[in-house]
């Protein structure tokens, strides 16, 4: 029983990795696959996204958390990576939970390619997206004929070690689609003056969805030149999701939708 | 017992409209919540798109398939409108099932304001979306920290009562992201030489997702310049997803993920 951490895999029947999705937050929009394989698996690596209602809900026993260091830093990258080929080799069956969907700036194309390179066999199960879930929670379907023919996501929170923004902000603007920003509730006045620069009317519908689908999640609107200000004066912070485009829609609307959907949402 | 058809809700007891999204055809890939609530309907409005298993799980007596008329005619967004409106109003639970998710092209936007303008209570229940699972299970991340930091959704069917395409090919080549493109088989050959037009190479990868997660998944890749000629030698129909942009990848990295997520995917 001691050297339970040695490689228990000398027979060289290698674990397998799950890359699943979460879903955002409320744990009835986990899939059943989700659900069984984290019922099965011996390891679930996680970090916060996946939220405090899905999370509490797996054992403790079966948790191992690499979203944070015992001092506080964040985790590498690759420390995750080589967890999960380290486990597997033990034989484990793990799951790497993510928020939303493990390919969507996620990450999870880079866990993908480091567990093909050491021949671990893995699946990628897909989850709900919080970019589509989390507007249409609050009312705001991402397309609509009547507004838009396309949508865009990006990402606010770009890989810190490249010089300059790689989003294209005035090629966004000209598409006419509905943009969502994932992580982007530090660099709003940032892009919300990148596509008023590009062309984008000031008063274009603007939403942040705070905390899609969880227990406390918020929603605060305003336009592409009121909404950094309503993010002050609403406090909204991370992780939270902005939806630019005519399907952000009329205060009125959005509010005909909470009626029915969202009991407990107080408008700030 | 006879004059069943007739309302029965004369003490004005609406019943409840849930909008609910199937996933892209696995029926793993429902959410808890829409296994529950397709269990505890009495009615479920669908039309093909949820894919042969996940409408064969469901009791063919609680089945409206409101997606074609006895005359094999389509049947009209109005028609549907008006049957959930007519179903809650004898207060029925009903789910309207429909493929991926039901805010993503999927006409669930004017189903929801249809039935917020008749003061139906409903609620928008998200899935799992195609253009990000189909591509997912075949072996592509639509989004990835080294080719891309957006990724755009645009439907290949347009409005056919709009003169033209509202679609920007140019604004959407120049994000420099991954465009996947939804019902996108029949106009392959319009947009991929839109995209070179507007200056995207011609050796882009592009790849083919037929019935993506259906047991009878296929998938063909080639190039912007190559692919036409490629959907034409594999015969790829609709339903299918196109995923153009560097993801898409060189065959050999799909090929990797296949080998371990797809045994019976035959190469063409």
């Amino acid at each position: 029983m001691s050297g339970a951490d040695d490689a228990d895999a000398a027979d060289g029947a290698d674990g397998m990795v799950y890359l699943v999705g979460s879903g955002p937050g409320d744990p009835e929009l986990l899939t059943l696959k989700a659900r069984r394989l984290v019922e099965e698996a011996d390891v679930v690596l996680h970090d916060k996204l996946p939220g405090p209602e899905i999370l509490g809900s797996i054992p403790e026993a079966k948790r191992e958390d690499v979203g944070k260091r015992a001092g506080g830093d964040r985790t590498s990258q690759e420390y995750t990576n080589d967890r999960l080929v380290e486990l597997a080799r033990e034989g484990r069956t793990v799951v790497r939970l993510k928020g939303g969907d493990p390919f969507v700036f996620g990450r999870g194309g880079e866990e993908a390619e480091h567990l093909v390179a050491h021949g671990i066999p893995f699946e990628y199960v897909p989850g709900v997206t919080s970019p589509i879930a989390g507007p249409g929670v609050a009312g705001i379907p991402v397309t609509h004929r009547d507004h838009t023919s396309s949508v865009s996501f990006v990402t606010g929170h770009e890989d810190p070690t490249k010089p300059e923004s790689m989003v294209e902000w005035e090629a966004l603007a000209a598409t006419g689609g509905t943009i969502v920003v994932l992580m982007g509730v530090g660099k709003l006045p940032d892009y919300t003056a990148a596509l008023r620069d590009a062309g984008l009317a000031g008063d274009t519908p603007v939403a942040l969805i705070e905390r899609a689908t969880w227990p406390d999640q918020r929603v605060a609107t305003g336009t592409l030149d009121t909404i950094v200000d309503v993010r002050d004066r609403e406090g909204i912070e991370p992780p939270a999701i902005t939806v630019i485009g005519g399907v952000a829609g009329a205060r009125e609307r959005v509010e005909a939708f909470l009626a029915n959907e969202l009991g407990g949402y107080e408008d700030g």
